[in-house]
């Protein structure tokens, strides 16, 4: 495993796989790996010959009050899950790498699709991962890039730059990995104390709860939800979005109807944490 | 020769001469190919071992009152250009090829690069090339691209993306081809009645005196300028602009400081018809 800083040199690595008739993956993540990334890892190496993981801490998709300082980096740690988990390339670029120039003149605007679940709480947060990603895409020129569910308006809308871009990468997604209560793993779960990571799992089971009621045929779930909401508060959340939405436009959507996929998702303060989850719904 | 009109064939053609171990150069066009365009591939043929040539009136570079519809369009005699100038692969997308949903979420925005020159005349005319461009590279990956210093504002604008986006493909920039009067050869000047295209070759005699007066010394050349427009005007003209700007950031500029680079463009109707002409000034 090779792990490499500049740009140069992850296209001359990524050159020699290919020169190799090698088919190529693509990871991004911003470190603090944990189980979930290994399960994309791991997803990789199943759809291509060789793993490319990036490692970086993208300053702009975090707010001004976000948690870009203190979000966990554990650089050496990553490095070893990666080198277990067979990872051919691991990059590791720095600001002035991924950012070379003090002014920008470029930016990517994204109408609609960031209304809504996570846009509409941190602005700039999906404008920034899509600066990023594109970058990385263009440097890597991966045939494939996995993400993960978890983060499914990422994934939505990514899939849409790549369409409407054309990038010739195409996006898996890959199933979230859950702790054995089930909470979704996060690299934020570490800010969680004690007390609430017991309380954490129960965002997962109110969606599970709401998702049966759907699939037994409740088609306007906003009561439905609306309790949830009052009980995740009763629990000491702090609600931000737990709603149903639309997998194409991601727009929240009052009334079901059958045949259609939709995206039931949450995310809820415990404490200074924010904590997402989601199921996709056949309803 | 191969002529390509879908996006799945023209990146199988190119992997095709990439598997042969050939470098590609790629020239996009509008069509209507001069002899401005054959020097642009004769240059591509320089520098790579393979030349594409796309052939594409991008919709998204014409504002609502500019001349999409009378764009000179002639793919046979194109085609038969490409083919004598051996071109590898002639990419003809149609619209639905290049923007295949009625829907776009995603759209490239220009800080300040746009603010001067034809991005002032015509709003959203380089957001549409940065949109058409950002496409194509994804498309055909190529290890160069050949663009006209006669458009010197896509031109810098286009390498601008290449550096943010992490494109890797270098830019070249080919010199602007004239007649044997000095007019710059254009897919427009087309539109030039017999008079005007006697006229029009004034607009180049007079970037080159301001040119002169500039090397000779003159460092503040506002009312030189102003006095040009005026001539211009007395032949016929209106003008659009006639000015000095910074090459990177493509402003004007009062003052002109030694050892620095230059822009001296202009650009201006004959009837209408525009015309655009630059010279770049080392100071």
């Amino acid at each position: 495993m090779k792990q490499i800083e500049s740009i140069d040199d992850i296209r001359a690595a990524v050159r020699a796989l290919r020169s190799e008739n090698k088919t190529i993956a693509f990871v991004p993540t911003m470190g603090a790996l944990h189980q979930g990334h290994i399960s994309l890892i791991r997803k990789a190496h199943k759809h291509a010959d060789a793993v490319v993981v990036s490692i970086y801490v993208n300053p702009e998709q975090f707010g001004p009050n976000e948690d870009f300082d203190s979000y966990p980096r554990r650089l050496q740690a990553d490095l070893n899950v990666c080198e277990k988990e067979k990872v051919d390339l691991v990059f590791t670029p720095d600001d002035a790498v991924m950012y070379s120039s003090s002014v920008n003149y470029f930016s990517i605007e994204i109408e609609e699709l960031g209304d809504h679940m996570d846009g509409a709480s941190r602005p700039g947060f999906f404008e920034g991962i899509v600066l990023v990603v594109n970058k990385l895409f263009n440097i890597i020129k991966p045939d494939i890039a996995v993400f993960g569910q978890k983060d499914i308006q990422q994934f939505q809308i990514l899939s849409r730059m790549v369409k409407e871009f054309n990038h010739s990468v195409e996006l898996v997604m890959a199933p979230i990995a859950r702790a054995n209560d089930g909470l979704a793993l996060s690299s934020r779960n570490a800010y969680l104390s004690e007390e609430e990571r017991t309380i954490a799992p129960a965002l997962y089971r109110a969606l599970r709860y709401v998702e049966k009621q759907i699939l037994d045929g409740v088609d306007k779930p906003e009561l439905l939800l609306s309790h949830q909401k009052d009980e995740l508060e009763a629990k000491g959340f702090q609600n931000d979005y737990l709603n149903v939405y639309s997998l194409d436009r991601l727009a929240p959507v009052s009334q079901l109807k059958e045949g259609n996929r939709y995206i039931l998702a949450g995310a809820a303060y415990l404490g200074k944490t924010r904590l997402i989850d989601n199921i996709i719904i056949d309803f």
